[in-house]
């Protein structure tokens, strides 16, 4: 690791995100339809390496629907407006309608409505019956009490998700914090953790037993965890000791948990970076939020922002272009490389010269000053 | 400390501000109410690591005792407005209205009148009145002859400040400067001094006797000390620094000497770096002033924003966003993490692990080619 | 090479671009008219080392003998409208009027028109005809497909360009990919092949028995080719890592291949510094789209923005200002740096000190942390 | 000197800006009035160590003697409008007013006009009437055929300037150039030369027995060297390795050579800056052609910038702002530090802890990520 003095006798490491990183080609080129991009998780497989941000602004039941028959999944939050609300869309609507400086505070109230689990089991009974895979998202101060309706309306995929999580939670004596490692074993049903940035907090997730690990800690577009924590863990130095984290898990007991880049990919070449710094599939938000048939109606956000003291990640205007299916697949319309991210992903591999996600993780990188900033 | 060549013959060692450095979380998790931010300085303790910067728009009598009663302590500067005027009211209204490129002449002539020694006992009475610790700033050139009304006033904490502060002044030989050290160890009263930016400079005002330093070379919002001098210290190294400073007075005496990371804290973020770099405290002036109670009234400017013939520091617009309840403790209605300022440390020590400011001081850091570029 | 590492087990190398470099004057300056900036490639002789890009906006027939007579070469695109329509001068017009996000769209109706055999015959010989070399540019696609009437027309010099180009591509079984090698040999013509942004592609492209090969993976301004896809190789670090390709192929083959910088020069110091990183000639397209008779119309594109699916690079609106032979040989009354770019590089090398472009080559540089971002 | 592979078998050597770099106070504080930064060159002081710009915009004589009645000098032009016309004054009037894209074309024909060598002769004759030291600036290409009227007239301090500036230049076998070595060797002036921007070429223009060096290669605020020429010298480093030639030619020869840093200050602490790399004094333009008294009338240009077939060098507005006094030495009423320079230079060293400019340009530098970019 490299080490910078950055005072006597403090020193930091070095670290990269995906902007200061680019994909060096190959040597052969390929066509885009000899690039294979279809991920596996557990019993699932995907044709798209991705899986929708837990965001009420990106996953509805209707776009999870819409997401999954493209080829990917999407994580419905189970503490969003959709089980706190039998119809929420007029809500939703008022959210994307408002000023700017009013929208907090008239989340925080439409949040503060309680979670009802009947509502829970409805919304997951919903994507099951739609035949897509059903995913869904709570936070870890939920998991225990939300879990029985999560088997009883038979989910396939949970993804438990903190703006930091460890294996190890420390909490007031009369609490009872979440012990992930007995919860995930327990329960009968594969579960995604996160996010993380460090070897270490990845190596304690997967020893949980968990399927696979979010990788990003407030990376995303909505985000503002610098400069409301001063956390943070560049995503491409963050993936990278991740992928090395699985790595040592699978040595240790033949067990390959994925590694789920989180936030921070606004495009599809980002998206590359992600996996060839050893992402395994990404979790992508504010992409698929500018869609017109997501539920956001061209404004963003996390159930974070609606916080009742302390919002964190921001409401942000991300406008509205295409379709879902067009955001995905494409075709595009679209100069700014906004549309079409999986196709364009890709060509990046054709162009590059990876046939399968695994060998992209393979791939030489270089970092450059600004590499982002070039036009 | 790394050095590198700048040019034949000339090297300069290289140095890092908080923006470009991030916390790294630890593998265990708290909640929020497992954490600890108090902190004790003297005989004094507080919730708040805070002393709000001695800074008209920030500090009025009224506003010191708001933050003292809220866990912080503000230093009112006594060679501000509130010494020069019975009732400066008006004029802090007229400095708020005026046009951008008319404020700091009338701001000169403002600032002209004498300073009024009976104001100087009756401002600090009205902090010791109202039951808070009091705390007042005065520039090195004015202390000694302050002295006797700040201990006829019994003032809690004194603040000497200057741009730059050092333990050794030259002066003309029909001048006599402060002799900080015999100042200091002479007054009844514990004293904080600053700023300064090098380990050198911090140990030698530690020798002075002073209960603390304040770290920091024109780094706050409204400072322009390397456009204006040239002189620079980025706060991630000064702070690094002068914390190993400390180490060496406290093996050399036995003696704590605590380290106040003043400016350039905009966000919790910034104050949580500061604070895993070595600080013991911030002092913050433009997120203060910002506070609709705030004295500003929008606007923010130090006293040096108002010098006769030299001008240093600007008048800079913040506008106005919640109470200073708000800004310090929160509930915030914010998404851009400007309000809850210390709900915000706290919530920052608990995802990344800290129980204790201690604690923080230990963290691990990154350093990141642009982490506060961001989102 | 210097390798960073950006995470655990993952190493980057690390790359410049044009804008993190200067050139460094040597000891003697010299006279403008001292100066030799003729460029030979194969049997041609120019005035100017420049190829215009083979973009619509920038080549088409009356450019590109404008472009020849004034001392340079044009490449026209045989894929482009040029070969699509009879006249399509009609068309460029409601290009360039068009609303912004309303363009990409109507493009890819206008390209998806079929490319006339007959009409790619007519273009070459007009170029002939008017006594200018005559040069196009086809993709690998459609290489072997309009070989014969490339010879039938009697063209001068072939560029065969894809956004990333290797001496071998993977094809499905049932598909016939372009074998690089035995078409550029077969051929009774020199080839111009590219774009390549490493050593081991250079070398390969030049192993095909290329006369140059272009370098530049996305690096115009009008490609997006970081954000779509990932894949970048800073154009500083490319150059000079061919030039290095082209030493091991002269020394292996006696064979000087041509390495021509394509993209991302905007000025003529960005020009003399890719040549001072080893370029022999530069292909540019935005500074020459500005011109006021380059059919553009103030507008800039290449094909790849007119794809059907996946429309990669950008529609940028770059305005009009001089001729192009303002543009290339002056006189400038810009005081900005965009007319007059080849006076302007004779002028660099003048106040630089070098006589010749090989010398050019061996320039000394700096690296500057924000060299271009100076006033 | 710090190495960099940019690419296969190519290096640069990194490089720093004044904006890079801050100046480390020493552990000692003065009073200004402490401070010395008086100048001596030849048999010539100045209360200032400045030399204004040799530009139109900043130089007539008029400002010339105020300048040097305030305690600079002030380079003349004598290529300029002062020498082609008796009475210039309508013309600075109309370039000042002209819309920005009219401009260059109008300057050309301004300064296409014949130099009057009788007005040569009469402006030094101005200068010296009016008790100032008299200096005046010629391109290399002028210098010969003016050296009578220079002579003749008396002047007193001789600048020869030119973009980038050599010892020994190459000319066409019909063209006679300035054998500077002889010419500054005969001329019974003292002569200051440049703008060089390395060790080389600095040894050599001081072994012409030239009194001083100017370091800068296109570092001003109207220039655009970068990216017109690609040529650079960061000025930090330039500054650095010019002294580093003046201590060699000091040692070989007992003369000290005066370093004269060159453009790209538009702060006091710039100024400063360039001292602490080693710089003897500095010459400014764009802060003083923003005075209400410059020539310029709010617009920023150099000789470069009317020329007639390649401008180099921008039409910059820089507004108004303070009289030449309040720009030098104050008093200031503006918050931004662009008046009162050499007050704040004063009081730079007297924060810094620096008696005299030859002990500031000792002082210990860090060097910062984004010095400048702080607040």
């Amino acid at each position: 690791m490299a080490e910078v003095e950055i005072g006597l006798g403090k020193s930091a490491r070095r670290a990269f995100g995906l902007d200061d990183i680019s994909i060096v080609p190959k040597r052969r080129t390929r066509d885009a339809d000899c690039v294979d991009i279809s991920w596996e998780i557990d019993a699932f497989r995907f044709d798209l390496p991705l899986i929708a941000s837990a965001m009420d602004s990106v996953v509805s039941p209707a776009s999870a629907i819409a997401i999954g028959e493209l080829g990917g999944v999407a994580a419905l939050h189970l503490e969003g407006v959709w089980t706190r609300y039998e119809d929420p869309t007029p809500l939703l609507a008022e959210i994307a309608a408002l000023p700017a400086d009013q929208v907090v505070r008239r989340m925080q109230e439409i949040y503060a409505a309680p979670v009802d689990t009947g509502l829970v089991v409805d919304r997951i009974r919903q994507l099951n019956e739609a035949g897509v895979v059903s995913c869904a998202a709570v936070t870890p101060q939920r998991a225990s009490s939300l879990a029985k309706y999560l088997l009883d309306a038979e989910l396939d995929l949970l993804v438990i998700q903190g703006t930091v999580m460890s294996a190890e939670h420390v909490s007031k004596d009369d609490q009872e914090p979440l012990n992930l490692k007995t919860f995930v074993r327990e329960l009968d049903l594969p579960v995604i953790v996160g996010g993380c940035g460090s070897y270490q907090a990845a190596l304690h997730l997967m020893r949980t037993g968990a399927a696979g690990v979010l990788v990003g800690i407030g990376a995303g577009g909505a985000a503002r965890v610098d400069q409301a924590l001063g956390i943070g863990s560049p995503q491409a130095t963050a993936i990278a000791d991740v992928k090395s984290a699985r790595m040592r898990h699978l040595d240790e007991t033949g067990v390959y948990v994925h590694v789920i880049a989180d936030g921070g990919m606004a495009s599809a070449g980002a998206m590359a970076k992600a996996i060839a710094c050893g992402a395994d599939a990404v979790m992508i938000g504010s992409p698929l939020a500018a869609a017109v048939d997501a539920p956001g109606g061209g404004r963003h956000w996390g159930i974070q922002a609606a916080h009742g003291e302390l919002p964190r990640g921001s409401v942000i205007d991300v406008g509205t272009r295409g379709t879902l299916e067009e955001v995905l697949v494409g075709p595009s319309h679209d100069d700014l490389g906004r549309l079409n991210l999986f196709g364009a992903l890709r060509r990046s591999m054709a162009n590059a010269g990876f046939e399968t996600l695994k060998e992209l993780q393979k791939a030489d990188l270089v970092v450059a000053p600004r590499a982002a900033a070039r036009p």
